[in-house]
């Protein structure tokens, strides 16, 4: 079947019947990723690089706010470094490649699946006195973690990208302030621009950061019931700097341990945009994303296509005037319902047919992308006159309702469970589950081996445990509210 | 010796002396880049990475313009696709770095030492019609050429990031015109971001690139007069569209292989420019590519602290909104002498310094970077009432002073050679080398031996050969105008 035939099929199987096939075909025809020939690793191509680079163009200048800069560190790393904080080794080990020695090299080498261990031995040096402190530095790079052999496009693959910030304080609430602050902006970028509502927490300490004190999270919960970990943040204490010897000057004089953060994000977020919010007609995004926001279709005919066309292009300068990415399609070699279905299929936000009819009323017709759209019939009438004043509007009430769906989808699927059968029956109706839970690790893999999977996702900040309240598993005194879930 | 203490001795050699020994020290101390602690390998600090998302900041909405889009591609490439262009696997086979088999893998990885064969195998299936060309990708990514041993920061090491175009044509004259066509954005950016002049030209056959048809380069002399390559870009021919078997139907129906190119800039670029502007006293930048264009220093006084600080808000607050990048350096720990020092190293192209005198006067005083500066005395004394206007213009000048210093030592230092004897003179006084030449690869090898390592660098655009002119090296017929140099 060539290319072609298979866009023409549009997506095959419905969103709510089998989620990972419908996934797979809405990235794979609207485009945004494929699966490379390399076992694990995908190609990104065009449409969901576009989000990758919204997502920097949007974070560097937060960043920057802060006092972030951004840097580059080498994509290998010494064996050597890796064993020095112990814990962050173990916790690694399993999913490096290697490069081996050659030459004069007498190491082998890790392909970073992450870059404490380069960075802080470079801040080792970097750092002499409280007046280098804080040192904030972040590096946009790709990661490798070797480990995985099925590719679930940008979920899960061998390499992927993402962003680091490695943060160095003189003192522990400077450290834990503006880890949980990044978090919060984590928070904000994923609700405000991706539409994706996320509940931020802590991680239990199972579930922490290999070599952290503790690890924030944001997570969401996709359609099919399973959480995904959308960006984390940790306070790393002093252990890092132990291991590495960073050590600095105080104001008095005297050699102290500094402490230290690092917080991420990854491409893994163009997939959790896209299982968002797409349908079975295809893609869906939010058009704070979007790289075109507005396809113009002119609807042509012989006798009345220059009058079309020219109307068609005032409206494309008319909207990039406002600052609106839009996109004219006047090829004459596909009929409009193809194009139709072509934009559907790659989730531009709105579509602006013009026709002759229209034209006559000095009118266009509006499309929005989602199904909640304009109602019955699902299009809208725009007066030329007002386009430019209606269009802003119409892309900000999309990127609001997708929002407002997803966060009806959360809230409708988040129960609290008080024993171990209410537990079981919404873990079935794929929610995710708050319970109130004696924080164990042991617990912990309990729970996971007897559901085939399911793990703490993690405690919501501000969350309290009642007086008195008991673990829904093991019956002691709770500790911590936490949300269990199965997740990618 | 602690880092300050170095830091406060400065450069201590001369440009002139010691040229590596002072481009390193000048690296180091200004902090744009250090040795990693991996063989071959750097650290890219904040100063050297700001270049960097500079040159991307205006390189990608040039890109844009061209229809080109940015997407990203695996950095592991399995090895048998190195084997399909027989040429290209030639070329780069001794600089790869290799992942070993691991797991349910079978064949060994390498890191991208460029990506020519991950792409073409992913074009193939992308390619189907005319509908389909032009295609033009981008990537923004890491490359790994494993053979360096010796980094010298910037110009040479086992990694570096890089920009790599590769389009997709259905007729070379297309084809020919866009591998022209970006080699001349890539001298444009040079001269008139990076404030280095470039010559534009033709590689001869032997140093092309492996698999290439043509390659064209655009090229610089260094102050110790090696020649630098600044950008590539190759019209590939057909020769990769055969190995990976990316054909197109034509608007006739007819099978057809198509045309590619490839073009590519890297990090390189930020050592040409710190070679060429820098001094004695440390880095010096372009103001368009520095992240802090003007660093205003108070001389703070106990009696007139407060109000000296208040106009030194009020300059701030006025260049930012003239879009001017400002950084008020306040701090109270170090004197106003210290500071000139540290800001001279870092090469920040304009110093603003207010005291009270100044003040009562409503003046300020504004120091330039580069030595030519103004003339005796060096300072130009401002009032505050024309700042905005003035300081604008000042940047001008000194991005063009740049320029055309660096442009009088690359003209002043280019001779025609008639003979061998001249040519080896020309070669001992650090020049670049023109004759005319009887383009032969075993003659070129013959020159680099006898010379221990002058190439040609390349066949300047727009040259031509006087009729009958013999080859300075052969004596026979010549057939081109080459440029000839040591290089980096």
């Amino acid at each position: 079947m060539s290319k072609q035939e298979t866009k023409d099929k549009g997506i095959t199987v419905k969103k709510e019947e089998n989620m990972p096939e419908w996934y797979e075909q809405v990235l794979l025809k609207s485009e945004m990723a494929e699966h490379a020939p390399i076992k694990g690793c995908m190609v990104i191509r065009p449409g969901g690089y576009a989000i990758w680079q919204a997502i920097q163009d949007y974070f560097n200048p937060v960043m920057a706010k802060y006092g972030v800069k951004n840097a580059y560190f080498p994509m290998f790393i010494p064996e050597s470094f890796f064993e020095r904080e112990a814990t962050h080794a173990k916790g690694f080990k399993a999913e490096v490649a290697w490069v081996e020695p050659k030459g004069e090299d007498k190491q082998r080498y890790a392909i970073r699946p992450t870059s404490e261990t380069i960075m802080y031995d470079t801040f080792s040096h970097w750092i002499r006195s409280w007046r280098d402190l804080p040192l904030r530095i972040n590096q946009w790079c790709n990661i490798c973690r070797w480990e995985v052999q099925d590719c679930k496009l940008f979920l899960r693959s061998r390499e992927f990208l993402w962003q680091e910030g490695h943060c160095v304080y003189e003192t522990e609430p400077e450290c834990e302030k503006e880890a949980q602050a990044m978090l919060m902006e984590y928070k904000k970028l994923c609700e405000e621009i991706l539409a994706i509502p996320v509940i931020a927490g802590k991680k239990t300490e199972k579930e922490k950061f290999a070599g952290a004190k503790t690890t924030y999270t944001i997570e969401t919960l996709m359609p099919d019931g399973k959480a995904l970990q959308c960006g984390t943040s940790h306070n790393l204490g002093q252990g890092f700097a132990k291991a590495f010897n960073i050590s600095f000057k105080s104001k008095d004089m005297k050699d102290e341990l500094p402490w230290q953060s690092s917080w991420g994000i990854s491409t893994r977020l163009i997939g959790a945009t896209v299982m968002m919010h797409s349908d079975d007609k295809g893609l869906v995004l939010p058009p704070k994303v979007a790289a075109v926001q507005v396809v113009v279709v002119p609807i042509l005919f012989e006798d009345s296509k220059e009058k079309v066309l020219k109307a068609a292009h005032k409206i494309v300068g008319d909207l990039t005037k406002e600052g609106i990415r839009v996109h004219l399609d006047d090829r004459t070699e596909y009929s409009p319902g193809w194009k139709f279905n072509e934009w559907e299929m790659k989730g531009i936000p709105l579509r602006i047919e013009i026709g002759p009819k229209d034209l006559e009323k000095n009118d266009c017709v509006v499309k929005r992308r989602d199904i909640a759209g304009y109602g019955k019939g699902g299009i809208l009438t725009v007066n030329l006159v007002s386009l430019r004043k209606e269009i802003p509007k119409q892309l900000d009430a999309l990127q609001h309702a997708l929002f407002e769906t997803a966060k009806k989808h959360l809230d409708s699927h988040t129960v609290h469970a008080k024993n171990w059968d209410e537990f079981v029956a919404a873990i079935k109706e794929k929610k995710w589950v708050k319970v109130y839970f004696y924080e164990d690790e042991a617990l912990e893999l309990a729970i996971k081996e007897k559901t085939a999977g399911v793990t703490s996702r993690c405690i919501p900040l501000g969350s309290t445990v009642p007086e008195g309240a008991p673990c829904f598993y093991s019956g002691k005194q709770a500790t911590a509210e936490v949300i269990f879930a199965r997740n990618y």
